[in-house]
């Protein structure tokens, strides 16, 4: 990636600004939401795995102040450029070059409040091969679902939640890797219209918990029953949390 | 329960009489949903795994001509049942008594089109403890999820069907159940109001299927806000589910 073209992208209305690659996998609205999903109190740990460029955990701590974050990222461009958006944005964040699987020592023997990722959305396609090696790092699925659900819940301190986001089809997979360390499941679908099926899910869980899972209603990212060229159709709670760095409105269990 | 005190049950305004206990577990609604669901046309195979007195199963035959049914009941009491039933009814179906995990010879040598179940909700709770066997065997779940859907796709047919009915709250089990054999899944989340978290989903897989899993926009069962205290008061959707023997409005993939 040396010398790769890079941009520089404004996110929550400008109070965060993230420099990524031109090419390749980009962070996006989906980050901000798995963001604004996390239930994070001043004071509290976080880990991220596979941080990226950091946005996820950048937009976390420009909602909610006095955080303790740390940053695993597997490809090491990524991970500096990370560590430059949080020097750059002025947030303090650990940020690690490492694989999932083989945590370093310092993140091992940590336990942390909350965990949360993005995990890469798709398998491995040999018919389209994405024409970036970064894109395909991120997108493909050579470290499973089930693995990051389980570094994440060993991760996790007694009672520490577990935040995702994940394509709707993929719920199953999502769901039977949580295994029973892992309770008080609450799913929350995000539609891309009033009446259309999912297309993103919120996946939060405490590790620990007890309580019953919960399918909540879903939450439509755009208003009106048409699709709107310009994409700007945003409903006025999304539009809150992708511009105003509001958290996601999340349903009473 | 020989002796027992039954009742006679009008479903779908009147198009089906059933005779049930009075104590112990009953059906209604939900099996009511659970036939509207099945995608079955005039000729198909069905197999009902826990036919109990049969509604499901003959609500479905009320919906759609010439099928040929067949029902697995593991209480004989209700396996009789079912049998009158079906005869009060004038609709031909096969009713065995047996356990799942002991199909008998003519089931467990034949496919099906159809697969269909409503398992049952609720793990033996030893606080409470029901108070009608029949009802406590229906309850309980001393067959697991796992064994349910484990047999229902062996008994399904290439690109066969299975629709479930099951609490929202255990829709992770529902989903680490089916495994690869199944595919093409569609989540349908029913909620008893508009924006409240699901109650129960149905669910539709199909054997050999590839189409990735669908979580669709939840059916609201109930219109208005508040919780009517006559119950009465189902949306247009469901009323005519209910009462004029519709399909259930499933949603395109």
């Amino acid at each position: 990636m040396s010398g790769a073209a890079l941009t520089a992208d404004a996110f929550l209305g400008g109070r965060l600004t993230v420099r990524q690659p031109a090419r390749g996998f980009r962070a996006g609205v989906d980050a901000v939401m798995l963001a604004a999903a996390v239930p994070a109190r001043s004071g509290d740990t976080v880990l991220e795995l596979g941080c990226g460029v950091g946005t996820a955990s950048l937009c976390l701590a420009r909602r909610v102040a006095g955080l303790d974050l740390t940053g695993i990222e597997r490809e090491a461009d990524y991970a500096t450029l990370a560590r430059e958006n949080a020097a750059g944005n002025a947030i303090g964040m650990s940020i690690f070059t490492a694989d999932l699987s083989r945590l370093p020592d310092p993140v091992r023997v940590q336990s942390f409040d909350h965990v949360i990722a993005n995990p890469p959305y798709y398998v491995p396609d040999t018919r389209t091969g994405a024409a970036d090696a970064g894109r395909e790092a991120a997108l493909a699925e050579d470290t499973d679902l089930r693995t990051w659900i389980d570094v994440a819940t060993r991760r996790l301190a007694p009672g520490g939640w577990l935040t995702l986001i994940q394509r709707a089809d993929r719920l199953r997979d999502v769901l039977a890797a949580c295994d029973d360390r892992l309770g008080a499941l609450e799913v929350l679908p995000l539609a891309p219209r009033h009446g259309r099926a999912a297309r993103l899910v919120l996946l939060r869980a405490r590790k620990g918990g007890r309580s019953p899972m919960v399918l909540h209603a879903p939450v439509v990212l755009h208003e009106g029953d048409r699709h709107e060229r310009d994409g700007e159709s945003y409903a006025a709670e999304i539009a809150g949390v992708l511009r105003d760095a509001l958290p996601m409105p999340w349903p009473g269990r």
